[in-house]
């Protein structure tokens, strides 16, 4: 495991820094002065202005601009090369002993974020062992809570593309079709439900035809976000058979704005866990290809101070992202730049690792006690929920940055 | 109803023929001269070059060209009084009694189509109450074929947007993960039970934040295709349970070249079915939106002539297109401009108006008879698949052209 890199940021060299100049992670930033939204790199607590340097020649990944636009898919376009070369340019940049650049760079606390790319289509998986079976003995019973393909198929879904937002974006509480299991007809009402699903995010960097190898999915990875998928969880049980989820997820689902790159994860990969059943070759991984990532959830009620309700880590999960991408090409399905795979709720084994207010509050039966004495079954009007994640370095971290989202009431409609 | 709009263009005077000035369809074709995709309008036999007209200012939708473009999104972006003011501009321009124009035309013979819009996102529907009830059926049985919640929503699941091709496309038959029910262990296998969807795909025209009510999804709708969503059951059969169908449906689905416009379909509106079950309020119609249109599916074998395996109607539907689109937003999903709403397999009662093969040979149980004294369960190697709609007026018809596709043999891969 490498060591810290030190940069002639000072506050990149923090130990408890989510962005050292290990990490170098891409987002898209505006700094409320009329410039347009561009590219940034962030360091410390700064951002370094990708498009201003690439305005000066500073760094030059294309024969034409490619940071001067509000999304990082150009630069995916790109290729693997380039991306490697950017990273090198960046370190070299940006580390101790460099030239310090200090008219490239603007205070993260000044400017607003965008979504860091745009979201050619968007898959949601269902990889974690835990939380499908949690979920399974829920809505199934725990004899049918494990599904018969789920050790032999990384499962997913087609999600909403035009849904997907960036932390610290206002979410709407849904309206919806409901039914308890009670009630005769069918009411549309204000979801009564509505939960966080902690997810980790892989960003596709490379156009794909056809069926993929694991190890070619691997490498047109370009990075991952943190990911909430908002779940309506009474919009689904009465809507979920038999075609799956799709309004109750389709209200938003939230991402951290900055892409932390496949590279600078690349000291903490670790292996799936080992396999109950034997995988077709065509999933079988070549090398570890998940990461050693710790994830956390906290809510914060309206004015109140925040709770850290679960605590885990992306190695819980059974599929690696790679997995994922490549049994999503087998059936000859085209892959984009831009398509964003969710890992699916992650929960580990304990009740404090659970990736869902479902599965903490165990079907909303037994409420969650927050540090200030209130309980949650499911989310409240004005609650925040963040999340929270980073790879542990020797004497430096490999962050994520919070990706969070405060719950409004719902819209006022008849129905 | 109205008459036969007479136009200067011969071919487009004939009773049986798809694109008479009362259709102006539009699509995006390239004349293999070199020259870049552009947008045209069907007439007769002949293409209308929109590009070549734009540039000579005889038709200026907007400020800037939109019709140099390989796809109609731009000028959908414009709005519905543009698409009306294009329409009375191409009716006066081509219209019998006015002035000749044979330059800006091309033969249809001559020219390649391609995709006429860029699809932003993809959706699938389940509206057809005869197929619903037919699948569910061989599925789970008929005590549960309908599901509960089927006369409430329109059930829907979200489609894979990069897999949409324009008719014309070979379709390589798809691998996957398949199980039979005495199988100990799934094998990875090219799919025996390659089927088509006869189906309507409506376009979104206008993009929207927000639910909006049915009256607003019937006016953001721009037109529609036909669409046929190529379906592996035997890898749906496996994989659906429980998040719905994923690599089934991904391969391909193919769409007719031309749009419809809603305009063009307003003589032939129709009602939907009288419901058994109250809607709830943001489901109601508020006039009739759905279509007289009549649909039928052909199969040619390799070298040999077309058998037609069944005719039906859009009119069979339970749910409308705006039905669909108002649901599709009712938690808050935005919608953009190009979105494909699939409307789920169009099937009558009778077994010769079954718009899958699955349907028409009960599960494979009850082959077809070709009128070459062949049969068929499903789908062959060679095999071509084609729709074919239209909407009967007095003395013309609106058509929709063909929606074909011809299945070539699975890769050589390992599993």
């Amino acid at each position: 495991m490498t060591d810290l890199l030190r940069s002639w940021v000072e506050s990149a060299n923090a130990p408890e820094a989510d962005f050292p100049l290990n990490n170098l992670p891409y987002g898209v930033f505006s700094s409320g002065d009329g410039t347009m939204p561009r590219c940034g790199v962030a360091i410390g607590e700064k951002i370094f202005d990708l498009c201003a340097a690439e305005g000066d020649d500073l760094v030059t990944p294309a024969g034409h601009p490619v940071f001067d636009v509000p999304y990082w898919n150009d630069f995916m376009e790109l290729g693997p090369e380039a991306w490697a070369e950017l990273r090198v340019r960046l370190t070299e940049l940006l580390a101790e002993g460099a030239e310090p650049l200090p008219s490239y760079l603007v205070d993260q606390a000044a400017v607003q974020m965008h979504m860091p790319f745009r979201v050619s289509e968007y898959t949601d998986f269902y990889a974690s062992r835990n939380h499908a079976f949690n979920v399974g003995s829920m809505f199934r019973g725990p004899e049918n809570a494990l599904p018969p393909n789920w050790l032999h198929i990384p499962i997913g879904y087609n999600a909403r593309a035009s849904s997907v937002v960036v932390s610290g974006t206002p979410i709407i509480r849904p309206h919806g079709q409901l039914k308890g299991p009670d009630d005769a007809a069918p009411r549309f009402a204000a979801s009564q439900r509505f939960d966080i699903e902690l997810e980790m995010g892989a960003i596709v960097g490379q156009p794909s035809e056809g069926p993929i190898s694991v190890e070619q999915a691997f490498e047109n990875i370009f990075g991952y976000v943190l990911l909430n998928d908002w779940s309506a969880r009474d919009i689904q049980a009465w809507e979920y058979q038999p075609l799956g989820p799709f309004q109750s997820k389709a209200t938003a689902t939230t991402i951290s704005p900055w892409i932390v790159t496949a590279a600078a994860l690349e000291p903490f990969r670790a292996s799936t866990p080992e396999r109950e059943r034997e995988l077709l070759p065509y999933l079988a991984e070549p090398a570890p290809m998940l990461y050693d990532i710790a994830l956390e959830v906290g809510l914060t009620p309206k004015g109140g101070r925040e709770t850290v309700l679960s605590q885990t880590n992306l190695n819980e999960l059974y599929y690696s992202a790679a997995q994922q991408l490549a049994h999503h090409t087998s059936s000859g399905c085209p892959m984009r730049v831009g398509d964003l795979l969710g890992s699916g709720t992650i929960s580990g084994a304990e009740p404090h690792s659970r990736g869902s207010l479902l599965e903490m509050s165990w079907g909303g039966k037994e409420p969650v006690t927050l540090d200030t004495g209130e309980t949650r079954c499911f989310i409240e009007d004005g609650d925040t929920l963040t999340l929270r994640g980073g790879a542990q370095g020797k004497g430096y971290r490999v962050g994520f940055g919070a990706c969070t989202g405060q719950i409004l009431p719902a819209r006022e409609i008849g129905g």
